[in-house]
């Protein structure tokens, strides 16, 4: 099913600014200058709703087995997205801001063949059809969600300095596709790995039925409700125990129902996983993070950092994967428009965020009880992602899914023990106590 | 929780006989000479039911979350049980067989203090409680799950000739506890766990309703339902890429309703995984399950083996495990005597059928290659036991469960390579194969 396109090196027309923390956070968690877009200073054209509290939010799963199933093919995307019972809002920011112009053409057809240039392959749907329709919201975040791929593998590409990553473009039978790209063994990265799925097709009647079930009105046409999922997902998992692992996932939903209405929703997030404790890294990540959420309002960021910290948990563990980062999911406010804007931010965001730190540490140097102890929690990884991500496990569970796109977010190797346990007052102690008792990084 | 013994080693005392495939076939799988017991001649005291006919195989999971709760603690014991929905007996042998006496005593105080002065840590229940029920499945089971841990924990400890087992003893707040003994980073061993649990108390009443509506009639006594349930669980990793990891499972549980009536079953199974198919290992291994089975009925083997090649199917990846062995559960005919004895038949079929395997290939030499192909098997041990298997997930999902015994099962160390695929006719290419198409070994 995968057509290998080849390996893209790093090479010098890669045009990736990496400058230092404050350099990065200054530049690039925001939309791009010619479109910038910001909550609206009053009430915008939905009201306000409290987290959880949408028709989505009622009862079990979000997707079930059944949507999953329509999702074959949809690999990597959800990384953390299926099942989740929570609905995201942001909240209007109080001070004045400027809404979008709606009327303006943000994008015409050369300046989108121009923008695919730059991408790791061509997008999923065909140019003429992403020409047609520019001003739609999915021609918007399928561009977005190939450029957010083509900045990560870029500069994850630069920092490595030796590996290529190899770019997997595979079709859905039921519909659209997706472009796997893996950086396997390099000399900074164990494996990184940055996926973006585009698939469409017809719900099933029993996932249209869990979506009425939550309240949902969803009118069908000869039973058949159209949908489209996309989005983007990595995984990077660096070699030196002291480059911690960063994961992010940005996706888009819309279904189509009979009277014409189209119910649409933004989730996503990014997260990272330190093998040891820098309270430096972890201020840096967040801060960015939190400046890419503040730009939409001040309550963003406060929220969607305890909803990661509460997905993240281990359960059998008693702690968290990592020391977090944001996550949401059901964004479906203010306006499609800003909530877009929004997840745009935040996907800018995740480069400036983590690849100082890899560049910081990629050369620290270590022990073998570093290694170990990466190991280790790598094993805790493992155990995360194949017990406890819903993405993960919807996707794997569903027939004719592309397993090796969702299984890349697994470290290349980790380690189980019998009754590990670090001494007290350890390095492995204090990261261990920190994913116990998540912390407030920024204030 | 868990009270740390101490370390036994290998030693001139542990007297195990470890002779050729030959010699160890034609010794051990079959009862004690003093113990003889196989199912009789003619119809047995129940009348014969069909695989997944009985009240427990109706529909649902044989163990749901209830009951698992009421399991916490059950350690490693439920590797493959918990939640099937088929049902195993064993066929009436056709030809004449000796029935065991049932007025004899078989053990009395002084041979049971002498067994327990054989095993690795003295047995959960007292000794004196254990005198007290000489005739007891309960104390006949829990002893001979103590005889075969220090059976096979001293077989292994003989072969890997370095490293020891630790022993932990932990109890379980609400009733019973364990034994698990673990050796790792040994010479032969990469990671060898064999782990008893005796656990009891009373089941919840979502648990009691679960089995009620599989067509169970339970009633209760102020809405209690005493129950125990134990067994022995093991997983054998060697670092020899040519040496097969192992596992085997043997357990026993018992429901006593308001009338007195006890509802009992047994479960089990032993099955080998190798990084690479050899032919003569596998035969060895089916032929020294098949004749532990034989000795009990001429169906048991073929159904038990079919029964443990579905079990083991990692769905996403569309192959088994590992090249099978035998499982089966539900077992409560054609009397608790006669399926106590074969299910004692298969435990002693462990050490022969595996040992002399691990012995003759613990010294190849094998190349880097060989490595990388057998970390990758290990990931895919791991997907199966941490998405698929279900006493690893009931017992990582119920709260206060000792999670270091159920996670003794993972190996040491693992790998996952995005795409990784074989070449065609290669040595890897060959076990795929097999794994993919399960073979009949012995016929």
């Amino acid at each position: 099913m995968a057509l290998r396109l080849g390996r893209l090196g790093s090479g010098p027309w890669w045009q990736v600014v990496l400058g230092d923390y404050a350099q990065l956070r200054a530049a690039s968690p925001r939309c791009a200058s010619a479109r910038v877009c910001q909550l609206p200073g009053t009430a915008g054209p939905q009201p306000r709703r409290g987290l959880g509290y949408g028709p989505w939010a009622r009862g079990g799963s979000r997707l079930g087995t059944g949507l999953a199933a329509t999702l074959a093919g949809l690999a990597g995307l959800a990384a953390a997205a299926f099942g989740h019972v929570q609905r995201a809002e942001m909240v209007p920011k109080s001070s004045g801001a400027r809404s979008p112009s709606p009327g303006r053409r943000e994008e015409d057809g050369d300046e989108i063949a121009r923008r695919c240039s730059t991408f790791m392959s061509s997008p999923v749907t065909e140019l003429r059809e992403l020409r047609r329709r520019p001003e739609d919201m999915k021609t918007k975040m399928e561009l977005m969600i190939m450029e957010t791929q083509a900045q990560v593998c870029r500069a994850l590409a630069q920092v490595d300095g030796v590996a290529d990553f190899t770019v997997d473009r595979w079709e859905r039978k039921e519909g659209g596709g997706g472009i796997t790209c893996v950086l396997q063994d390099g000399r900074v990265f164990e494996k990184a790995g940055v996926s973006i799925s585009v698939v469409h097709g017809n719900l099933s009647e029993e996932a249209a039925n869990q979506m009425r079930g939550r309240g949902k009105t969803l009118k069908t046409k000869d039973s058949k409700l159209p949908f489209t999922a996309m989005g983007v997902s990595s995984v990077i998992h660096p070699k030196n125990p002291y480059a911690p692992t960063m994961h992010f996932n940005y996706r888009y939903f819309e279904v189509e129902d009979a009277d014409g209405n189209t119910h649409w929703w933004f989730g996503g997030g990014c997260d990272l996983t330190p093998t040891y404790l820098n309270q430096e890294d972890a201020v840096h990540f967040h801060r960015t993070l939190k400046e890419a959420c503040d730009q939409h309002g001040p309550d963003i960021y406060p929220k969607f950092k305890k909803w990661c910290d509460d997905y993240f948990f281990i359960v059998h563990r008693g702690e968290r994967r990592g020391i977090g980062g944001i996550f949401f999911d059901d964004l479906d406010s203010p306006s499609k428009e800003e909530a877009f804007c929004f997840v745009k931010t935040c996907a800018e965001a995740v480069v400036p965020s983590y690849i100082p730190i890899v560049k910081k540490h990629c050369d620290d140097s270590y022990t073998p009880r570093d290694k170990l102890w990466q190991q280790l929690r790598r094993g805790r990884y493992v155990e995360f992602n194949l017990l406890y991500d819903r993405g993960t496990k919807f996707g794997l569970f569903t027939p004719g899914s592309r397993i090796e796109s969702i299984l890349m977010s697994l470290p290349l190797t980790a380690r189980w023990e019998y009754m590990h346990s670090p001494p007290e007052n350890s390095k492995e102690a204090e990261i261990l106590e920190v994913l116990r008792h998540p912390k407030d990084w920024v204030h």
